[in-house]
């Protein structure tokens, strides 16, 4: 799984991994591919530094890169108090009143909760990005809208490429007049915020709208078929997030929740509105179903609905409520059925990539 | 683009096309692939025996099959007259009010219209399949679930394969274990029929249900590359039904039609029940919006729906009303950018095959 891109980078195969633990980033550069840290839910940007430095000393010197959520147009109000003020009553009573009709007890007195995605706020975003560029990171992602300008001359500076995530080939477009040096082309079948368009339609569909741009295809690839297919259809490398979630360095705090991830079907995930305010696919739970319901207000736009939800979803978390339990995972969430370590993943995912192409090969040579 | 079953099939290529016009289905078969002409929207069973008998003498020779729409259960209802008095008046009228919107002409005296997709009523479809099986059709596919046991049976004395389509891992267990000999893994992004899990995911999961069942890869794919996909994927053999709306031998009768589809993006379409009563991906439309609006009355449950939009599709087509005009069509239709002959359709699939599989080969080549 060699191309220009993980040439470039020294890198054995073109195969990032993102994922929202440091243990996981750090086994991803270690087997080869190359970890990519989501810093979204880093609230302190000293935590987010003591994870860094804690990567730094466990990727076997490999390189690895830091993923951030921020909007290139500023929100009205800047700062989270600001933007808490902006949310109705009606949508925080129906907040209370699902999370009381499951009977989610309240966190211990002075815990705000763990689980605050507040990070695409654009203060929160730059804290973030000072605390990046301390650490000798090799690409910054941005999973929402182009990075503003200064970010990407910055990230140049400091040697780092800059890659942004893109559910249509009108955004990747965007991306590439920008600047980035790297296209994620995120299918509808993804994981977290996706557009309609579908990974097998919406790569190729990216990789024209950008060449010579390099373009990274993202959702629906838990394999090495699927990556063969990925790379198949004109992609450089190969983007997966979901298939992290169940292996061993995730240590997923919550042994509900894997158990869930480990029984979910394919068709067990919803693209919804209630974790952010944007369309984002997650596990399909008794939450995202009471936010699909007549009978609810509707999400709020982003940034307002992640802080709505945010301490309704740590409490949920905190005492594993099984029902209303989830998480952002794409469709592959159906060939995740055992815990492994992320050595054993990327094992698999070399041979299935291998048995794809001698498969294909064998296709050709029937021809001839 | 050979597998055992296009060896088995006797063809070139492991490409079925599905299409409802004959010159397009036997151009397919003359071109090395496997054309399969679709037979829902012929009500009357000498129409259909016609256009079989010219596609005998147009195939050069090569093998064809004929796509059915037969429900495994019977409808309460068992005729056409039955059905249409179950359809609510309120219906009706948003029928008229919205025709009445977009000033659609009335269709002149004593006719009812050519498109009338109701062949998924049992009476038609046995109708249909005793003049399918008195020509020598190699592939009898049921676009809705597995196919009654009889038919079957009736398949295989003819000689005949039998395909079904599925959306699920769930549905392709049911048709392999009735006895299909091939399902066709039909992703979300495909046109018509469609369900919520896209083909990257979808294929190799229902390869895996159904082995050693061999399985078609449908939905998205249009291009050579994204066949290399579909087969990487696991698949023998890849479904295109798009693509060959825009070839010179469709011969869409709607001008208007033909400039929508090669006009629209990937985005421009939506998977909705206003045509069928099923979830259908189709070109978005004012039509489909107005179904999709609250002040609609929501379309009907299978078969009403389509026996209730019958006459207006009809109106809107032959009078060629731009804003409501649309067609079942998946998302590639972003891709369909001229008009071309099936000819040509096909080297560029053969082409773009060839340049996935090299392009992949230098990839695990860079790693030896």
């Amino acid at each position: 799984m060699r191309t220009s891109l993980s040439e470039q980078l020294g890198i054995e195969h073109a195969v990032f991994g993102f994922t929202p633990f440091p243990a996981v980033a750090a086994a991803i550069s270690r087997a080869g591919g190359f970890g990519v840290l989501g810093a979204v839910r880093y609230r302190a940007p000293g935590r987010l530094a003591r994870d860094l430095e804690w990567m730094q000393g466990h990727t076997g010197g490999m390189p690895y890169g830091v993923d951030v959520v921020m909007p290139a147009r500023r929100a009205e109000a800047a700062t989270e108090d600001e933007v808490e003020a902006l949310i109705p009553a009606a949508h925080r009573r129906f907040v209370r009143e699902t999370l009381a009709r499951y009977g989610v007890p309240e966190l211990p007195e002075g815990d705000r909760g763990s689980w605050r995605i507040t990070g695409w706020l654009e203060e929160v975003a730059r804290a973030q990005l000072d605390v990046v560029f301390d650490h000798p990171v090799r690409l910054v992602a941005n999973a929402l809208g182009s990075p503003p300008a200064d970010v990407i001359e910055r990230a140049h500076t400091h040697g780092a490429l800059v890659a942004a995530l893109a559910g249509s080939a009108r955004h990747a477009r965007r991306h590439a007049e920008a600047g980035c040096d790297l296209v994620v082309a995120q299918g509808y079948e993804a994981g977290g915020h996706t557009g309609e368009i579908a990974t097998m339609v919406l790569t190729p569909e990216i990789v024209q709208a950008v060449a010579p741009v390099p373009v990274l295809a993202a959702g629906g690839i838990g394999s090495g078929e699927q990556i063969a297919a990925g790379l198949a259809l004109g992609a450089e490398g190969v983007w997966l997030g979901s298939i992290w979630l169940t292996t061993e360095e995730a240590g997923l705090r919550s042994a509900a929740l894997t158990a869930k991830l480990l029984a979910a079907g394919s068709g067990d995930t919803v693209r919804s509105r209630a974790l952010t305010g944007k369309p984002a696919r997650q596990l399909r739970t008794a939450w995202t179903d009471a936010w699909d319901d007549p009978a609810s207000p509707g999400p709020l736009p982003m940034p307002l609905q992640g802080l709505l939800v945010a301490e309704a979803l740590s409490r949920i978390q905190r005492y594993e409520v099984t029902e209303l339990l989830g998480t952002p995972v794409g469709q592959i969430v159906g060939r995740m059925d055992s815990v492994r370590s992320v050595a054993a993943v990327f094992d698999e995912l070399t041979a299935g990539f291998e048995r794809a192409v001698r498969r294909i090969n064998r296709m050709v040579e029937r021809g001839c």
